[in-house]
C-alpha cells in the first residue's frame, strides 16, 4: 500500500505541466509587474471605477442574467485567471446591485469606509480560523476585546468587571456570528438552555431534549413574545429550537410601531392559564421596517417580574448608543439579558458580521461544548461558546472601525442619519402627492403615494370603500417601486404595514433607510421627483382614474 | 419635530471638520498615489511579505499578546488609517498563525490560490447581500449555479433535472452557509421538519413545536445515529433542535474508524423497544480526526429500510469526488438525502464557506419562510431557504475556484494529498521511534511517538502495565506537540483516539492533514526530525526513563 514507486511516476508523467501551473496559483507573485500582480491591479482599478459610478444597477431581467449561469457541469479544464476576471467584470460586477450608491436607500446596506477594503484583504490573506487559538493566535484576544467593548457599550458594567471576564478561559462575554439571525438564535438557545439547566436527576435540556424537559416541569410548551414588528429570524429560531412558530406570540403594536404593553400582559395571563411557559420577551431597538424602539424599560420590568429572559434585538438600532443626543431612545437596553448587534449594518463592516452579547458573563456556559482535538476545557478557544464552528476573523474589521472612526465618528454618522430622516419626513409632509406612514424615530421611515385629494375623501367613505381604494393604492405603490428599481437610478424598498390611520387594514408602503453618509437631501428630493414622474405613466394613471371614479361615485351618493 | 433649522446649524458648526473627514473615508480614493491609495499598496506589500515568509508563528504566550488587547472602552477619538495599519502589522499580522505555511500540517486550513485575494476584494467592495435578489442581482443566479454544480457532483442527477430546478423560484437545491456546522444543522433541521410535516389537523413541527409533534406520533423522542468519529457540530445540532445530546447516539467504529454496522443495527432495535424514533443516520466522508469514510452504501440501504433521513457529512472528503482514481471511496454518497461540503477546506476558498445540498429539490421547503419586505412568495430570493439571513457573496469564490482550477485541477490536488499521506505513512512505518496509529484512507493520518522497543515489550505486559506506559506516552506526545508548536517552524495537531492495537484504551496521537500543495516530502521529513530532536529534551527523557523502568521491572518478573 505504501509503495510510491508504482504510483508516483504515473502521476508525475501525465501531470507535470499541470502540477507546475497549480503550484504557481498557490504561490504569491514575487513582483507587482508579474502577470498576477497586474491582474490584481486591474481588478482594483475596475472595482474603483465601479464604485465611483453612482448608479444603482443596469436593469436586465433576472431571467436574462440567468442565461450566463446555466451550465451545471463543473468545467473540466482550468481557465486563465485573466479570462475569468473578464467574465467577472462583464457578467457579475456590471450586473450586481450598487448597494453603496447614495441613491440606494431601500435596504440596510450602505457605503463602506474605504479602509475596509485593504483591511479585508489582510483578513482574507491571513485566513485565520477563530474557532481555536491554534489557528488564530492574536485574533482571539482581539475578538475578545471587541466583544468586551460592545458589551461595555450596551451594559456599562463597572470598571472591575472587564479585567476579570474579557480574556477569561472559561467564559466569553458574547459570540461573533455570521449575522443577526445567528445572533438572535444563539440568544434564545441560551435562554432555553438556562431555563432547563441540569437539576438533580434531570441532566438539562442540552442532554435530554425539549420533550423530556417539558415533561420535567409539567408544562405544555414554551412561548417567545415579541411585537408584530419582530424580525423574521425569530420565527426561524422558534422553529429550529423546537418551540414552534405558533408559540412565537406576536403582540400588536401601538400607533408608533411599539409593542402594546397591556396586550402583552393580557397574553401572558392567557399563556399561564394554558400552562405555556414564557421563555423570553424580545424587545426591538430599531424595527426592520420602521426603525422604532420598543419600551425597553417597561419590558425589562415585566421580564423581571416573570423571571424570564429579556432579549433585545438591536441589530439595527444598537449603534444609536454611540450618540450622546439619541442614546436615551434605547433606555432599558442595559437591563437586557442578551442583545443582538449587527456590525454589517450601522458599524459599516462588510457583509457577514453579527454579534450577541450577554449581561451575565457566565450565560454562554449553557451552550458550551468541547471536542477531543480542539476546544479543550480551559483553553481560550472562542469556538466552545459559538453556534458556528470555523469562522473568519471579521472581528478585526469591527476593531478597525471602532479604532479608526471612534465613538465620536459613529456618533456623527448616527446623528446625521436621524437628522436626514427628519428632513426627508418634512419633505414628504410638504408634498401633496405623498403620505408619511411612519414617522422616523431613528433613521428609517415609510411613506406611500396617496394624493391629498384621496386622503381628504377618506372621511366621507365607509370602510369597504376605503378598502377598495387602498387596494388600488397598493398596486400603484408596488408599480412605483418596481419601475424606480428597474430604472436603476435610485432605489427604495417596499413592505406591507398596518398603520394607525387605516385601522387593522394592511397597506403597501415605500421604505427608506438613511444610513449612507453620502446620501444628500438633494438625492432624496430626486427620489420623490422620480416617483412623481413615474406616476404619469399610463398604467398608473388608469389605476388613479379608477380611484377618482370611486371617490366621485360616493359624492353622488351624498344626499 | 421636522424643523431642521433648529437642529442642523448646531451639528454643522461643531462637526464640520469631522464631517469632512468622515466623507473622505467613505469615498473611493481618486488616484493610486493618494494617501489611501499608498496605504492600500503598503498593506498589499506587507501581506505578500508575510505570506512569502514560511514560518508558522513566532511564539509569544497568549497572556503576553492579550496585553495589547486589554482596553474595553471604545476609543473616543478617531485614529489615522496609517496609524491603525501600523498597529495591525505589529500586533496582529506578526502575531497571527501562518495557516498557509507548508509546514502547518496540523489543521484543515491550507494555502489559498493567490487569485482568491483580488477576487475577495471585489466581493467585499460589491458588498452584495445574498438574502434577496434586490441586494444581489447577478450573484443570485451565480450562487444557484454553484449549488447546482455541487449538487451534480454529488448526486449525478440526469441532464433534464437541472434546467427545471437550478433557477426555480419556488425551490433551492441547497443552501450556502458560513461553514459546515450550519450546513449540518440545516440538514438535520430539514430532516426533522420533513418527519413531522403537516398532516390533517396537525400543522407540522415548524408551527407546533417538537413536544406536540412527539405527542402526535406517540413517541418518546428522536435519535440521530453516527459513529464515535462524528463531528462535534452534530452534538450542537442535537442540542439546538431540541433532540438532546443523549439522543445523538454514537456508535463504535471498526478498526479503521468506520461505523460498525452490526452495532448500529443492534442499537436501532433497542431504540425501537424504547419507542425512540430514528430521525437520521449520519455517514461521514472523511472523519475530522482520521480522514476515514463510513460504508455509505450499507448505511443508505439501512436508512432506506428504516425510512429515515440519510445525511452524509462530507465537509472534508467531499472533493474526493473530483478524482477519477479515488471517487470510489465515497460510493453511496449519491444515495444520501443531504450532503455537507465545506468550500473553505478542500475547495481552497477563504474561511467562512460551507454548503449543504439535498437530493430532493423540494426538501428545503420544510424550512421555508417568508417576510413582508423580502423573501416574498415566488421570488428567487435565496434567503427563504437558508438558516442564516444576510449573507455575503462567498459563492463567487467557489465559482472562481471551479472555473479557474477546474475539475482536473482539483483532481490533481486530491490525488497529490492522498499520495503525500501514503508517502508520509511509509516514512513513519520505517522510523523506529514512531508508530502509525491510523492509516491514511484520504489525506489525514495519525501517529505517535512510541519507540519500537516499547511496542515490542507490550506483548509481555498485562493490561494494567500497558495502561501505565500509555499514560506516560500520552504525556510525551502532548509535550512533543506543544514544543513543536512553540518553536513555530512546523505544526501538527493532537487528539485522543481509540485505536485497534490498544483495545478500548484511548491514547493521545499526533494528527497530520495533507491538503497544502506546497507541502513537500522533505518538509514532512523535517517534521519527524524536529520531533526526534524534541525527544532529547530532559523533561521527555525523564518520562522515557520511567517507561524503561516499567519495562525492565516486568522483565525481571519473568521466570
Amino acid at each position: 500500500m505504501y509503495d510510491n514507486d508504482t504510483y508516483m511516476p504515473k502521476l508525475k508523467e501525465t501531470a507535470r505541466a499541470n502540477l507546475e501551473n497549480l503550484y504557481r496559483i498557490f504561490t504569491v507573485p514575487e513582483a507587482p509587474d508579474s502577470t498576477l500582480g497586474s491582474i490584481d491591479q486591474a481588478i482594483s482599478d475596475d472595482v474603483s471605477g465601479f464604485l465611483r459610478t453612482h448608479i444603482v444597477a443596469l436593469e436586465r431581467t433576472i431571467e436574462d442574467i440567468e442565461a450566463d449561469f446555466l451550465a451545471t457541469e463543473i468545467p473540466e479544464e482550468p481557465t486563465f485567471v485573466s479570462e475569468y476576471t473578464d467574465f467577472v467584470k462583464e457578467k457579475l460586477v456590471a450586473q450586481s446591485v450598487h448597494t453603496a450608491a447614495p441613491g440606494f436607500v431601500g435596504h440596510m446596506t450602505s457605503a463602506l469606509p474605504y479602509f475596509m477594503l485593504p483591511l479585508s484583504r489582510i483578513m482574507t490573506a491571513l485566513n485565520q480560523n477563530l474557532v481555536k487559538v491554534e489557528t488564530s493566535k492574536a485574533f482571539t484576544p482581539m475578538e475578545r476585546q471587541v466583544l468586551a467593548m460592545l458589551h461595555r457599550l450596551v451594559f456599562q458594567r463597572e470598571n472591575e468587571f472587564y479585567p476579570e471576564w474579557t480574556h477569561n478561559s472559561q467564559h466569553a462575554l458574547g459570540a461573533f456570528c455570521s449575522g443577526g439571525t445567528i445572533a438572535n438564535i444563539t440568544a434564545l438557545w441560551v435562554a432555553r438552555n438556562r431555563l432547563f439547566s441540569p437539576d438533580g436527576d434531570f441532566k438539562g435540556i442540552a442532554n435530554e431534549g425539549l420533550h423530556r424537559s417539558l415533561q420535567y416541569i409539567d408544562s405544555q410548551g414554551l412561548a417567545v413574545l415579541v411585537s408584530h414588528r419582530g424580525h423574521y429570524s425569530l420565527g426561524k429560531a422558534a422553529d429550529l429550537l423546537g418551540i414552534g412558530r405558533d408559540n412565537l406570540i406576536k403582540i400588536e403594536t401601538d400607533d408608533r410601531n411599539r409593542i402594546d404593553m397591556s396586550r402583552l400582559k393580557r397574553k401572558l395571563s392567557q399563556l399561564q392559564k394554558d400552562n405555556i411557559r414564557p421563555l423570553a420577551l424580545v424587545g426591538i431597538a430599531g424595527t426592520t421596517e420602521t426603525g422604532n424602539v420598543d419600551p425597553l424599560d417597561d419590558m425589562a420590568d415585566l421580564a423581571q417580574e416573570l423571571g424570564c429572559h429579556f432579549h433585545v434585538d438591536a441589530a439595527w438600532g444598537g449603534p444609536t448608543l454611540f450618540s450622546d443626543t439619541h442614546r436615551g431612545l434605547l433606555k432599558g437596553i442595559e437591563r437586557a439579558d442578551s442583545v443582538t448587534l449587527d456590525a454589517h449594518k450601522q458599524l459599516y463592516i462588510p457583509m457577514g458580521a453579527g454579534m450577541v452579547v450577554f449581561k451575565d458573563p457566565t450565560a454562554l456556559s449553557a451552550i458550551e461544548h468541547h471536542a477531543a482535538y480542539i476546544l479543550r476545557q480551559g483553553s481560550k478557544d472562542l469556538g466552545s461558546h459559538t453556534l458556528e464552528g470555523s469562522r473568519p476573523g471579521k472581528s478585526m474589521l469591527v476593531h478597525a472601525g471602532l479604532s479608526i472612526i471612534g465613538r465620536k465618528g459613529y456618533e456623527l454618522l448616527i446623528d446625521m442619519g436621524i437628522e436626514r430622516a427628519r428632513t426627508f419626513a418634512s419633505q414628504i409632509l410638504k408634498n401633496k402627492d405623498f403620505e408619511l406612514t411612519s414617522e422616523p424615530e431613528l433613521n428609517i421611515l415609510t411613506y406611500r403615494y396617496c394624493p391629498e385629494w384621496v386622503r381628504q375623501s377618506f372621511s366621507n367613505l365607509d370602510t369597504k370603500q376605503r378598502c377598495r381604494i387602498n387596494v388600488l393604492l397598493d398596486q400603484i405603490n408596488q408599480l412605483i417601486q418596481k419601475y424606480q428599481r428597474e430604472a436603476g437610478k435610485t432605489f427604495v424598498s417596499r413592505t406591507r404595514l398596518r398603520t394607525r390611520d387605516y385601522g387593522k387594514k394592511i397597506i403597501t408602503v415605500l421604505r427608506v433607510v438613511l444610513a449612507n453618509p453620502l446620501t444628500t437631501d438633494e438625492i432624496l428630493d430626486a427620489v420623490l421627483d422620480e416617483q412623481s414622474e413615474i406616476i404619469t405613466r399610463p398604467e398608473i394613471q388608469t389605476l388613479l382614474n379608477r380611484i377618482k371614479d370611486l371617490v366621485d361615485s360616493t359624492k353622488n351618493d351624498l344626499p
